[in-house]
């Protein structure tokens, strides 16, 4: 239900923040009267702060994350092993990834995952590109790190008929009961994989 | 924990978004990328009407509630009753107070409550206007509606004294047990003034 602001300016700004997701018209009211007790400079360094990165954002012309130069720091740095590629969803698990400090190849940044509900097809994706860069020849080692979800699943399956014949490894980040979880209350179809998909014990 | 974004202009985005009360790094960063998946225009239009709300708000110059208009709508209705003005702390309380459709008078926002700890002192409210209202004559009541929190209590205590010897009526909303609460789950305070409290049965 829209609330029944007293003033057009005051509606036009909290129906504008209340498209973002997650902010319903409450949340965006409170957010907007927050920034009229604001200095009128906090609020144009925001919106300017927005509007500049809309404007001038940048993709890492490599692997699609965000960068303010053609290359990201991540492929630039050549302490890296370029021949394993990691493949994510979004932006979000490229800096999840990182902060584990496990994992020292490269990232390719898929912009999401093929959901026809959704309307996202292969083609919106960058897969194109993966498949380039592996054809480039220098990529030994595709690794699969998308969400365990069905969409997460259908684009692995995608992406693996893609590269099946270009004779690189292709993996899958491992799934399994959870670190600390108890046994007793993971999921059935999680807890009968990691029975079936036991590692060797190592200590 | 600041996040270890990987570009200067999300960074300051995500930052100034975070800086809006009940926004985390987290949460800043989800809207934001969400920004970056819209059209240039949705993110323009968003910022433009934060900044021309802000520089262009306007107050009531009655009530202070924010309006387009030197006077708003409310206290501009002939219909409503001028004699009969309900204080409160700001316009989500006007708004709430106009959903119940249980009063016709007019509105008088303070923009806040003393609140020392906070810095907010009588003078940084809208009090001696309040008083200035009065004294034009025509106020018969004044309704404290403010939260019923220290604060609160204070505040309206405050108001009080300078209003006691205006030769109006100063009354405060009722307090007690709420609409469909249960009694053995009502704090004691709010639980003993119900009783002592008591109004005339009526049905």
């Amino acid at each position: 239900m829209p609330l029944q602001l007293p003033s057009i300016l005051l509606t036009q700004a909290v129906d504008e923040m209340s498209k973002l997701p997650g902010i319903g018209s409450k949340t965006a009211l409170r957010l907007v009267l927050h920034m009229l007790r604001q200095d009128e400079t906090h609020v144009t360094t925001l919106a300017e702060s927005l509007v500049r990165l809309r404007k001038e954002v940048k993709y890492c012309k490599i692997c699609h994350n965000i960068s303010d130069t053609d290359v990201c720091g991540i492929c630039a740095d050549t302490r890296r092993d370029a021949s394993v590629v990691c493949v994510v969803e979004n932006i979000q698990d490229v800096m999840a990834i990182e902060n584990t400090q496990q994992f020292r190849g490269l990232y390719h940044v898929l912009g999401g995952v093929i959901s026809p509900i959704d309307g996202v097809s292969p083609s919106d994706l960058n897969i194109q590109s993966l498949v380039e860069r592996v054809d480039e020849g220098n990529v030994k080692e595709v690794i699969l790190a998308l969400s365990p979800t069905m969409e997460g699943d259908a684009t692995n399956f995608f992406i693996f008929r893609k590269l099946a014949d270009k004779g690189i490894t292709i993996s899958v980040i491992a799934r399994g009961v959870a670190q600390n979880d108890e046994l007793q209350y993971t999921d059935e179809v999680t807890l009968g994989r990691s029975i079936v998909n036991r590692t060797p014990f190592r200590n």
